[in-house]
């Protein structure tokens, strides 16, 4: 399995920006991307996290696991995400003990939901 | 398929309460089951949804569908709620057109989080 970290590219992060410029959300999905996904993990962009008031924001998502949202975040964070997205994806549930979160995971959290009810099967279940 | 609504029950909603005092959050919860689950939706309390200076907080989610978490709500947004759970159920993909969402849902949204890449299929498929 591999966990998805959402990173929303269209997040002004409260900066009054002007039409053409780059937002704060697509630089950070760049610095993501760039310094390279961990293992079981996929970078995928999305035009909009709904979190505007609290961007740039990322998701932390995967099929049986809760998923959680993180706001407030800036460039310097790119490590810290990166690192945080792996203790997720190697985690069996999503719920990370919590002194192995980075601090940003223990402070900036959004929301978080827990996992959908499986009705499905893989399919060679 | 069924909509789940989640319903933090642990919210305080920026109140500062006694130990034992009921909190906003397990009394919207208790609004939400008392008026009734619309159609094709469960409502489901969780012990906390990470949103706590935000809250009171719920999630809609359901397979396959954009996930929904709103946030700064009271009793008295019981009914809107409800409705606009409805209105998610009744959606493909959990995208409620805009006009058709209660003022709370489009004003009110803490993040959403796209549907989880299906890598399951449905036993009968």
């Amino acid at each position: 399995m591999t966990a998805t970290l959402y990173v929303c590219t269209t997040c002004r992060a409260g900066e009054v920006l002007e039409e053409d410029a780059p937002r704060p959300g697509a630089l950070l999905h760049s610095a993501l991307t760039e310094a390279g996904a961990p293992d079981a993990v996929e970078i995928v962009g999305v035009a909009c996290l709904s979190a505007c008031s609290q961007g740039a924001a990322v998701a932390l998502s995967e099929p049986g696991k809760w998923t959680y949202v993180y706001g407030r975040l800036t460039l310097a964070d790119a490590p810290d995400i990166l690192a945080g997205a792996a203790a997720y994806a190697a985690s069996a549930d999503g719920l990370v003990p919590w002194r192995e979160r980075p601090v940003i995971f223990r402070k900036q959290s959004l929301a978080r939901v827990p996992p959908l009810p499986c009705l499905w099967r893989l399919p060679n279940e």
